[in-house]
């Protein structure tokens, strides 16, 4: 079936800003609040949010077969079961009614009232319920800097990273939309030189650069998912900023790896943009030496284009950004880490969402997290403000932006944006 | 408010055999289908099931605030979510229903045909939607033969043990009621003396012998639970088969913790037995030394007695008597388990797991895995019928059993049991 909806010709009735990463050839997919305070699935184009609920009762769908409720329903998981061919044929819709040539909804104003917001009225809410949410770790950049930094700069990489999408279980339950803040976490940690470790505030909380994706209903429990096969169940991306807690991690993780310095916050983006909307921007991956084994080889194109920046802003001042990058630099793909993911038969669900790992590109202006930028903290990043950072300071925020661009349309995911505050404790 | 249904010297209407695992006093809690393929939440006493969806319509819970459809549900997440008031409350009244000397139910022919089914006709479920599972390491013994037999036999335990009750997240997906059979998983290895890693069928499929508690809603995001509280939030406890593939798990698990090793499956036992009915059996826990860090201090006895046995039956075979230990040899108890888990402000929801660890005492009769017991399969175990197990084989049934005793009453798991099946590839 065309992803007719991907036409870069088509316009919208709707304004949509120069440069905005919500052109009509976008359609994400999220969750919001409307003013009256109904919870909806909705799509945007430009600076609307649309209620797909109230298309969906005024009929707009009509001829797709799609349950009653389907998007009068606080997440998107059952959307997202239908698959594939339903995304698209609901994507292709919603260009069509909000294509300029189209005059229905356009000129229905009773209807355009119950259906389009600004988007400064609509609150956005976690778009899926998150089952299991794993996190891979599959930059080589980044794996190298931290192999150099924490073990031996001289085989920086372990010996299963080049052969393993290597990857492990986050937390479901603190995975946060943009816009909420996060508490500085409470830990363990040892302090330099010491043996007996001490509770307190994390000394070095730090953001990961990440985006994630969210899959449908993969397979049943026991059986694996084969590579060529593995896109279909990709429904789309969200970018992801993965806090984490660097002298927690460094006490707490041998030998069964990162836990309370990971599952304090995860926080994405609200909107999901579809796998077919990035279509334009798919590109060939880092080449693989040595081969991956065979359940791990496609051939063709499976990494995809997508510009990534973060920037910390400091209390009333303005962003800095500090590192710029691409998640075309991953070395290991989507593809690769959900067959490897079912490749024990371990089932994977509709609305689980699996973390890229830490985006580190070739320079050290590209690296995506404070830890390789600052390299452990050695080389302070100077703010416009005067101040310096080492790691993240209370009442920062953390803000990554993420978009592909080419000549004729520009896909973007808006942003994640999250400011960090100081911890909170019961006694 | 006093539990009355712990009472020892109630005896039930019910035909409970001699050394049941659920005598009156249990009152343990269950999701089941019905031979009507009606899905209830429900409970058991002797060799009967109880639905306790029905015994609410027809009003045997009058007086006790509950949500119309409290038992009618799938799951046992809402009810949980009541809280400790309304658990006891509620395992008093089904106590006080069936008391030998409580006409009401026993007398009615009508109500009982709907309310009470042989244990044989009703198929029972996953009790829970289980939004997060974590599992601990919390055996002091299971850690240091792990320390012994792949790091340093000197230097066992790493140096975070004795002060953290280390932890990492599992898989939720793949968390299955006994009797489901599970698939040898497939997976990448690096055989030995090799350098390139070969896929295939993991050749060292083992048992880890855990129990697992299910929590309550703990806290919210940011906020941490305080230890002197945090066995208010534990529901009850299951058995737990923490299934694990060892050639798998060597090849993966580092920097970040076993994955595929682990996450294609994990079985529990079906009845949640509460901490309330344990509560008889509650004793001092190992001596703690060094002390633990002040959020993770707590006077009194907060370590339970339950014995635990696991079988490995071969295909048309008898059960073999693999293992015999008791919980009360954890290190880390419960209570510090989930003070530890929430002191960054992880959110701790409703349904919620979390895993002992495998369970391994003093004697090497009492190791909790196959790994421990053949030493790394260099001391095969001898089974009934002449053959030997260095892991598990193809169509063996691993059963583990679990129960608590004293001079009065006896209050039991019963079992969680599955069989290993071969391999299921797709290509």
């Amino acid at each position: 079936m065309p992803i007719t909806a991907n036409n870069p010709h088509i316009k919208s009735w709707l304004d949509v800003p120069a440069d905005s990463d919500f052109p009509i050839q976008n359609i994400p997919f999220g969750v919001f609040l409307t003013k009256e305070n109904v919870v909806t699935v909705g799509t945007r184009i430009g600076d609307y949010a649309i209620d797909l609920g109230a298309l969906q009762q005024l009929n707009y769908f009509e001829g797709i077969e799609l349950t009653d409720d389907m998007f009068m329903q606080d997440t998107l998981n059952d959307f997202i079961s239908d698959g594939k061919k339903t995304w698209r044929l609901v994507r292709n819709r919603i260009s069509d009614i909000f294509n300029e040539t189209n005059p229905k909804l356009k000129d229905n104003t009773k209807h355009r009232e119950v259906v389009v917001f600004k988007i400064s009225e609509v609150e956005m809410q976690l778009p899926v319920l998150i089952g299991d949410y794993t996190d891979f770790y599959s930059s080589k950049e980044h794996a190298t800097n931290v192999g150099k930094m924490f073990r031996d700069p001289e085989n920086a990489l372990l010996p299963n990273w080049l052969h393993i999408p290597v990857g492990y279980h986050g937390r479901s339950s603190t995975i946060i939309p943009s816009g909420i803040p996060v508490h500085r976490p409470m830990g363990q940690t040892l302090p330099n030189g010491e043996t007996t470790p001490v509770f307190g505030p994390s000394r070095l909380v730090d953001f990961e650069l990440e985006t994630a994706f969210i899959t449908t209903d993969v397979n049943i429990m026991g059986e694996n998912t084969p590579i060529y096969e593995a896109e279909d169940y990709i429904f789309g991306m969200v970018l992801l900023n993965d806090w984490s807690a660097r002298d927690i991690q460094k006490w707490e993780y041998v030998p069964l790896g990162p836990f309370l310095a990971k599952n304090f916050a995860s926080s994405i983006s609200p909107w999901i943009v579809t796998l077919d909307a990035l279509e334009p921007f798919r590109t060939k991956g880092p080449k693989q030496n040595p081969a991956p084994l065979p359940y791990l080889q496609l051939k063709g194109k499976h990494a995809f284009d997508i510009n990534l920046e973060v920037a910390i802003t400091p209390k009333n001042g303005v962003p800095n950004v500090v590192s710029q990058t691409n998640f075309k630099y991953m070395y290991w793909s989507m593809s690769q880490q959900l067959a490897h993911h079912t490749s024990n038969g371990c089932r994977v669900n509709s609305g689980d969402m699996m973390g890229s790992g830490t985006i580190s590109g070739p320079t050290p202006d590209s690296f995506g997290s404070m830890l390789e930028l600052t390299w452990g903290g050695k080389n302070p990043i100077q703010m416009n403000d005067g101040s310096e950072r080492k790691f993240i300071n209370d009442y920062d925020t953390v803000t990554i932006k993420g978009y592909s661009k080419n000549n004729e349309v520009r896909i973007g995911f808006g942003e994640v944006s999250s400011q960090l505050l100081p911890p909170f404790v019961r006694q």
